[in-house]
């Protein structure tokens, strides 16, 4: 399979139109790029009203009293609602997707600043936060339990009294792998290593904020909901199985969306309260949050306090790794502290390592802080264990002193081992790492690199060189334990092609930004031959969609991409009994290419498969028993999840004066199977590199000591900008997934998991002259500046 | 099987809500009742222009110049559009469905009054009616062709002369049946009775008049068209045909309809208008019918100039029947005078009756007049066979001094003779006409009624009692002649049972009042054991449903609901299968009672269809090989048409000083097998009989001389209200069709079709003291004045 191109034969090309793989331009960047996207705000409907939610301005208090008669006085005011109205509907609390329940308005306590307790509905957007402003709420301080060490700490506030039984402040326990048999090779091993690292709490902070257009018709009992979410069949069941609405009676829509990350993927609040707000008003209610409600109050992710532990030999042969994880989830167990445990942790946290022993205990706890737990790009929690393993094998080559790749390259998983299973019982399904690591090391030119480095630190300045390999799972297919919403994980996905060729592929997940418009129809064109512009993709409506998961965990592509070409085979093998019985031959006598059937040995006589589509259409005879129309339908659940993997190199240069991280060249390598459209998959590498910055040098939600969030703007909570990016470098190999039938992988989260570890390796590795082992993201220049000097990080 | 509930065993109750057929309520109606029905005209779009056509104020006429500048300056208006604006673009004449092509906006010649001559888009609907007045438009008047009579002879002008090499107003020749063998019959039988009748051109007058809103994204480039069709699908692939739009990028959408009877199914030129103005404009554009717009522009049908003749034997064994037909088809053949010939009333011109030998003749010409052939409540002309040969039976039943029910019971095919292959080799699929008639003769008394106008006779009173027995084709299925697309008459269904149990059946076909919402959740609540209120029925929406050809010619339930039944089953099969696995017993050991699988033996073990429903979507494992969800599509084709049958009953008295006829009674007695909701079935036989009303009595389009539509108006054209029907007697019969998967047949049309007979076979009878065996529709009181006195009908 050469790099470039995997069309199957005879789908190199077509005269007119390109089919299939390729870099194809976005079939959405036209609107996109002229502004005419459709946003949630964008949706306007007569007679709409607009929702505004009054938030907590403390972290943990009990609600003495609310008076909301100055604020229903208001003269623009429909409706104002608190916890207590909601109670008395039974809605005051919804669950979680997480085996939790969350306020949604706050009724006895407040639990985190931010926290929704009440909301104004009124003609327009200023006078429901006008009225915010009339509402008297009378709040008992609590003390708030902050952070997560201290937690569990006897006499500690009880955050979740609400819970029946509940005397502490603990959330759950998991662990995996074989704790003893761990302990044996850590007590016999040469060189034990042992670091506690901290991946802060970080936001998706995605360029939309969350909101939601709710739209009841009281006549017909049905429910329209446009609305930011990742997952609207999901959301859809759940709005039935919770607020008892028919579930055929409710429509989910996300159009547009501005970026998800993971963060679009719960229940909000706000989401319930425009439902119920349209119920009772019997308008259309519009809630969009700002900027300020949206950092603060939703999206969460990481905040897991990690000590991470390898045994090896002193020749560098990783034996075996143990972690033990604090997670701090917040007031609420959100979405993606999963039903069972954080799957994707337990699942790679051993890394691309072949190795004879592991073990994970992972604790979480509740404090006051908005709910956490959001998989951020992150398909449950694999971007913490990746970063946890590869810099703990990055002190394990510390202190080997020996190079970080032939420290990695000594211990990869060998290619005929795969599948491999691995102490936690996971099974990588593909894989050939040692090519993907050399292709980073040539894109990079590595060994010039460290004779630069040598160089340059001898003149004392600081260069790093980061080097991070990474395998991650995604696809979040047949894992019970990934099982979200406790229904299955399996994908509908439909094609139909019209009586004139043109055709329309409907999926279950559905785009926030990743083009799924255009790598659909080229998934779908390939199989059937017929061009990507005229197959239309449709997504993110529950009434035209086939029942689905959502798209996180980077599963759109290992899951639904499975689905629309096993369903194109389907389209397929069905134009292909009809064109037999256009051609009076055999089925057998027929061959298919770029989109025709033609008579074996004798290509003048041939059908298209827009022929064939007329003729399905009823423009003639059938073949005995066929059905007309050319369409066909699939739920697919796959037998596996799929495994990418990566090595991506980073160099950067500190300033020894100001302790300014820059990073000067990123080389990514990604594996992520068969390549659809590669400008989109390096889009998406690009977007998740830009995340990985972010991360490892400039985000952190920081709270005080009594709990107000510090990062409530874009101006405190900062985001990578392109001025501080490199032009990134990327490479790719192959190896595509046996299980999927066009070994597609999956790459929506590769470069967000792969890129923290390098980063940081390379600052730690730029410090290495200050004997610096260790250091904690966001490596800013103060926290730089402090381990340059040797000062403690914070914690929290 | 009983009269009043068909419902398979195990479906007769259910313990919460209705299931299956019966007399459930209209799931659509508490939105209609409440004025929350949503039409064409009640769409609004944001920025969206109105458009207004210039229609032609004479019948025949060369266009010399047309002068838009003064239009163009009215300083609302966007755009003025001529033929010739069109004509640049390939667009000016566009097909019919009849292989035929009719003017977009005229070029050369107007060839009716009311043809579409340019259009105008304003910014509001009064601007654009406005700027209209502000065109100048030069004629040069040519002679009309107004009489199809005339329309043949030698020197009349050619209306057509944009068809090449067309020197005459000839439009098309067929036959059908054995022409020397019926006259073999005809010459030696002992009775031969021969009859000029004329079946007026008379128009649907729906309460909502024709209209669309299109709008058309110029960036995506899609267009979305909301537009009172009765054929949403064959619209679209006709638009992508036709105009070269992509298929899959024309969203056609039929909201709610109000009312269509064949008048909807043609594409008009103003739907295409709108089309071009939101191209042009770039804005959504709306286009609106008034009602003097639709009376005279669009949807006539009828208009059939035709001698029936009859021959029996002395005893009144009818032996053949021979017809000859003259059609007026107005200035372009229009929709269902269809692609081959009028299918129908060669499928049924021979009745109810087992005869030796037939043959029909039909010649159709093109007048000055605006487009007939539409199927007004038809199905291809079966209204006008119907007609005939029920009148031409009575006029045999006058000659031989016969009471009519005797003849026609002497007469009626067999109930062993079905399926009962006519004279032209249609197959009726299935009856028995005598219990039918035996019913309708027991609810009329009809002995006591004969004896009561004869008592009423010898006073010198003019009570007549008519009778009418009529068997329909309907479900315009497998019969390619009916073809009106060229592509086949399949329908697509489909049916997905969501996560909690709840339902969406999609249809092809859509409802313009029919009741489809509820009739089709009865349906498949039948099958599936899910309450009909828990069903949600989609149509009229080409993005939501699958192809098929739309509602037309009684063919919803015919076609498509014998596609629900059949999906209904197919998810059934599968969740047997899903069952099985949960009850862990085989399939074969299940019993299937009230939407709930149990063990055999053993109702304890059980699972409902809706804890099936959850388990197909994951909440647990499924049999090995079963994919995941709840669903199934079909596209179905049926193997021959539907024949229901029906017995009329119609008491008339006559005032003999102002020839007024009042219908005193009216018995309805139907056979349309299978009855799935009574109540909807006699609300569609009420309104058919009140057509029936208006066109025996009634209704007529008429023109002067000069090709002056004198119908303009509901003042004018007359339609039936309250006043002139009288309390409906209706009862039935069921005989189901052997070949639909519940036996139903269809009953939109039935009576529409019966009942003129019925009433005009009334009033000839009230006129026997006058020797008249035949006076022609519409026996208003001038015309009955003039029949009592011998003065004959006008010819238009």
């Amino acid at each position: 399979m050469t790099a470039t191109d995997h069309r199957p034969a005879g789908f190199e090309n077509n005269d007119q139109k390109p089919l299939g793989y390729g870099r194809m331009l976005r079939k959405e960047d036209p609107r996109f790029i002229r502004g005419r996207g459709r946003y949630v705000d964008d949706v306007q409907l007569p007679g709409m009203l607009h929702l505004a939610i009054l938030r907590s301005p403390v972290a943990h208090a009990r609600i003495v009293s609310i008076d909301v008669s100055a604020a229903q006085a208001h003269p623009k005011v429909k409706a104002v609602v608190t916890g207590a109205d909601l109670a008395e509907q039974g809605l005051a609390w919804m669950p979680t997707l997480s085996n939790d329940v969350q306020a949604v308005l706050a009724t006895d306590k407040v639990r985190f600043q931010g926290q929704e307790v009440a909301f104004v509905v009124a003609e327009d957007r200023y006078s429901a936060r006008d009225a915010l402003e009339l509402i008297d709420v009378e709040y008992d301080l609590l003390d708030p339990v902050i952070d997560a060490r201290t937690a569990l700490d006897p006499g500690a506030p009880v955050i979740r009294d609400d819970l029946e039984g509940k005397t502490d402040n603990h959330c759950f326990d998991w662990e995996t792998g074989d704790e003893a048999a761990t302990e044996a090779v850590f007590a016999s091993a040469d060189v034990v290593v042992s670091q506690d690292i901290v991946y802060p709490r970080v936001h998706p902070a995605p360029m939309e904020t969350c909101g939601s257009v709710a739209d009841y018709d009281r006549v017909e009992g049905r429910l329209t909901l446009w609305s930011t979410t990742q997952a609207p069949h999901a959301h859809r069941t759940l709005y039935a199985l919770v607020a008892g609405l028919p579930e055929h009676k409710i429509r989910v829509i996300s159009p547009d969306i501005g970026g998800g990350f993971g963060g679009k993927v719960p229940i909000y609040p706000g989401y319930v309260c425009s439902i119920v707000a349209s119920i009772v008003t019997g308008k259309p209610v519009k809630w969009v949050e700002d900027r300020a409600e949206n950092l603060t109050s939703t999206g969460f992710a990481r905040d897991y306090i990690m000590r991470g532990e390898i045994a090896a030999t002193s020749e560098g042969r990783i034996l075996a790794i143990r972690t033990n994880v604090l997670a701090d989830h917040g007031a609420f167990n959100g979405v993606a502290a999963p039903t069972k445990y954080p799957a994707g942790f337990f699942g790679v946290f051993t890394g691309s390592y072949d190795i004879e022993a592991a073990y994970c205990k992972m604790t979480a706890v509740f404090t006051n802080k908005a709910p956490g737990g959001v998989a951020y790009a992150c398909s449950f929690r694999i971007t913490e264990a990746v970063y946890l393993v590869e810099r703990i094998v990055d002190c394990l080559a510390y202190e080997l002193e020996m190079d970080p790749v032939e420290l990695r390259m000594k211990n990869f998983i060998q290619p005929d081992q795969f599948p491999y299973t691995t102490k936690t019982g996971w099974v990588y399904d593909s894989g050939d790492y040692e090519p993907t690591m050399r292709e980073a090391l040539r894109l990079a030119g590595y060994d010039e690199l460290r004779a630069e480095q040598a160089e340059r630190r001898a003149r004392g300045e600081l260069m790093g060189i980061g080097v991070a390999f990474f395998t991650e799972a995604v696809g979040a297919g047949p894992r019970k334990d990934m099982d979200i919403l406790g229904l299955g994980m399996a994908d509908g996905c439909e094609l139909r092609v019209h009586p004139t060729g043109k055709a329309v592929v409907r999926l279950s997940v559905q785009s926030q930004g990743q083009g799924h418009e255009t790598t659909f129809a080229q998934i779908v064109a390939e199989e059937i031959g017929i061009p990507p512009d005229d197959i239309e993709v449709v997504h993110g409506d529950t009434d035209q969609t086939p029942f689905g998961l959502g798209t996180y965990g980077s599963r759109s592509t290992p899951v639904s991409g499975a689905a629309a070409a096993m369903v194109a085979r389907k389209v397929r093998d069905k134009a292909r009994i009809i064109a037999s019985g256009m051609l009076e031959v055999s089925v057998a006598d027929l061959d298919w290419t770029k989109g025709s059937f033609h008579v074996k040995g004798d290509p003048s006589k041939s059908v298209t498969i827009q022929e064939i589509a007329f003729r399905a259409h009823g423009a003639g005879d059938l073949p005995e028993g066929i059905e007309g129309g050319l369409e066909a339908q699939i739920c697919y659940n796959p037998s596996n999840l799929t495994y990418p993997h990566g090595a991506y190199i980073c160099v950067v240069d500190i300033d020894p004066g100001t302790a300014h991280v820059k990073v000067r060249r990123f080389i990514a390598v990604d594996d992520c199977g068969t390549r659809i459209n590669p400008m989109i998959i390096e889009g998406q590498v690009h977007g998740g590199l830009t995340d990985g910055v972010g991360m490892a040098l400039m985000e952190m939600i920081a709270f005080d000591e009594d709990g107000n969030c510090l990062g409530g703007s874009l101006m405190d909570y900062l985001i990578p900008t392109a001025l501080e990016v490199p032009d990134w470098e990327t490479g790719f190999t192959v190896t595509p997934s046996p299980h999927h039938p066009i070994g597609a992988k999956g790459v929506g989260e590769s470069a967000t998991v792969g890129s923290p570890p390098a980063i940081v390796n390379a600052v730690v590795d730029a410090l290495k002259p200050y004997g610096i082992r260790h250091a904690d993201m966001p490596l800013t220049p103060s926290r730089v500046w402090d381990a340059m000097r040797g000062v403690p990080t914070p914690p929290i």
